[in-house]
């Protein structure tokens, strides 16, 4: 039986940075089972008290302190949070604000609100433009436009390319198109007529064929399409192609979106806005 | 003229959480302009001192020591970036590891590459499976397995609800469908006959008519469509029709995506998974 611990994300926002922080470090003890509760939007007196009387009650039921990872702007809440909670709470926020303050020689405005919030005009747009022309180019939808493209992932089909693409432009406001490799291309020993123009912009995405058909299995099971023969072959005339192309290309098998879309800007230099 | 620092994003990893909690931080210092590098996947003794070498270069350029956050597991590793590093380094990570050893009385793995990883089968299946759904549920492209919607977005074109669903899926693994609000439905006055089946999974979302011309005016310049009159028109039904029905609604307007997913996913209890 591993230990069980009960753990509060509380947020003066989101939430989102606190449980991305706080699981890196929870992952780091595997002999615990965590149960997490994530308390966003606690942005005011009412919304404390509340937060600190549901640890508190967790804490009394389970006879344990939970831990309780703590992301809010204004001084005055953190610590009282820090106060009035039964728990071991770890202040993401403020714990950073002094040394930065003292490095930087200024006052920081200690206002909440400020991250994950709506950026300016110009940000959102151009974020909401990079969602919208990675929804029209995806597996090849859309071949107008691919000029304004500044990354076309390029694979077989079930490598990686939408899910990767959705991620570069939500999270990181880079516009992707993805386009697919198929038997056609193979036997054509060339690379789909509609992104050539654009070449120095593909990158190329690989995946070991048995991981391939793994999930291409789960998607049609039982196809010629999801057997390992048609996977193994795709993905030799795939990789064959790209190389003979001088594609950058990166093996996705063991990798999330996460470090996927991370390695494409990383080796492109593409700039990233992290929103 | 505005202060300028450099500021450098140093992980082990993706560097996505260094990046979300480091801006989190410095937005609150908005008399400084910062030019911000990110430096991901520095997991070995090597690239720890080419990290070292270019901050260093770049304090010895600009006369003044850059920011660093560091988010790296292995802590010798972050130990000889704060030591070597001639820069005011603020250590994301080892900072709250000591103290969580402490309160759950056991070791860490400070083990590399736990965060933004490929999760487990499992979970990787329901987040691709979630993604695709959002993908093909798009305004109200299928109508084929709705009863799997954990939620269905609904409200006037170009109010939020494709990121909004897009998000939900990569960010939370929630299965999110959407679908249109239009016209049509307004004569009739009634929803669309294809989500009244499952009206418990309804979720509306709204929008400022001044805002939505905006929006629709940057995609289709000087249409009806973008009209201020056809706008508010299609927004007061809109709102009207939910109302009449009893769906919960959100008022999009001066919300960013993080903030109007985590909004939906508070107000009806769904499950979140941060990935």
């Amino acid at each position: 039986m591993p230990d069980r611990r009960t753990v509060y994300f509380v947020s003066d926002r989101t939430g989102i940075t606190a449980e991305m922080l706080g699981n890196s470090l929870l992952v780091q003890f595997d002999a615990f089972h965590f149960t997490r509760h994530t308390v966003p939007f606690v942005d005011s007196a009412e919304k404390v008290e509340e937060a600190i009387r549901e640890i508190n009650a967790t804490a009394e039921r389970e006879r344990k302190q939970p831990v309780v990872f703590v992301s809010i702007a204004d001084e005055a809440a953190s610590e009282r949070i820090r106060k009035g909670a039964n728990a071991v709470t770890l202040d993401l926020f403020q714990i950073f604000i002094a040394p930065l303050e003292h490095a930087l020689g200024a006052r920081s405005a200690h206002a909440a609100g400020r991250s994950h919030g709506i950026a300016d005009a110009g940000e959102y747009f151009s974020r909401m433009e990079a969602i919208n022309f990675a929804q029209s180019h995806d597996d090849g939808a859309a071949t107008r436009d691919l000029a304004k493209a500044q990354v076309i992932l390029v694979g077989v089909s079930r490598c990686g390319k939408t899910p990767t693409s959705l991620y570069l432009a939500l999270q990181f406001g880079v516009r992707a198109a993805n386009f697919p490799l198929t038997p056609d291309d193979f036997s054509d020993r060339r690379l789909p007529a509609s992104v050539t123009p654009f070449r120095q912009a593909l990158f190329g995405l690989t995946i070991h064929p048995e991981r391939l058909r793994e999930i291409r299995e789960a998607r049609r099971p039982g196809s010629r399409y999801a057997s390992l023969e048609a996977c193994r072959q795709e993905v030799r005339e795939a990789e064959h192609l790209m190389e003979l192309e001088r594609i950058p290309m990166l093996d996705t098998t063991s990798k999330s979106i996460e470090e996927i879309a991370t390695t494409i800007l990383h080796r492109t230099g593409l700039r990233r806005s992290v929103f």
